[in-house]
């Protein structure tokens, strides 16, 4: 168990998941002949996030927690996207920034303190920020933006959240 | 990070924040007076799991993992519940159950081969099994929960779902 393993290599693949998530949703409007874009407004509850917040949310969760992790300033997303392919370059430049991590940089940090700007004079220990914050939060921004999909009609399954595994012989 | 640190802690404090959705629930369910207990059918899709099945398979991820990874056999629950109350009682015997782990069970464990009933022949190293199938699955079926329930009306918000955080000073 090390922080990179725990952090970078399963955003990344998540991070992928979501991507086709995504064009299911865009198949899934052809199909049904409605613009794509509309499902960015979904949301499950009035004063929940819509769809497109929680996938800006999932990706900033992917790639601000390596970030603080290994002690370095993430790049900036405006929060301006409109369109579903706005949404995937997004994805994809998340995937770009968590390709630049080696496990290297966050050898020996698990005890390394990360304030919370949340919480000014704060802070949670590396590890307990990853257990505790960044996969939590990740997780639910993600599992969200699936749920509305689903709930709004796109055909995916429980493979399609848990994507690859790295598989050995037992 | 370890594999115990990575697990039953945070198991532990999620079923906790989990059961407090559950008794926010009721008291929902008594100001609008409906039975409470009629939300255990809602679902977000009609070929999703209701929040009755949602809830058991929180349980059973956040026993089976841990187990799994110490090499123990959890013990069985037979999926019977029709009541909120008898899901409550669920949530606290899996809460009992992890309270028996110690993270020496877990030591020098992180390669150990778990073979995956689901694909005979095949296996996750432990800290796999935990990073890619134990974690993403658990939070998976535990932000359904949480969602089907905002969908309903409980109120509940972002800090009910994080829970407790290990703070200290910055």
């Amino acid at each position: 168990m090390s922080l990179y393993d725990s952090s970078v290599p399963q955003f990344k693949k998540m991070l992928e998941n979501l991507d086709r998530w995504l064009e299911a949703a865009v198949a899934h409007a052809q199909k049904k002949s409605f613009d794509p874009n509309t499902l960015l407004s979904a949301r499950l509850a009035p004063d929940a996030f819509a769809l497109v917040r929680q996938i800006q949310a999932a990706c900033d969760n992917a790639k601000a927690t390596p970030a603080r992790l290994a002690g370095k300033e993430p790049p900036k997303h405006p929060d301006t996207e409109t369109t579903i392919d706005e949404l995937r370059q997004r994805v994809r430049s998340v995937l770009d920034y968590l390709g630049t991590f080696t496990p290297e940089e966050f050898t020996g940090k698990d005890e390394r303190l990360i304030p919370l700007f949340f919480l000014p004079g704060k802070a949670l220990k590396a590890a307990d920020y990853l257990n505790e914050f960044g996969l939590p939060n990740f997780y639910f921004h993600l599992t969200m933006a699936y749920a509305i999909l689903r709930h709004n009609g796109v055909e995916l399954g429980k493979r399609d959240y848990v994507g690859s595994l790295k598989l050995v012989d037992a």
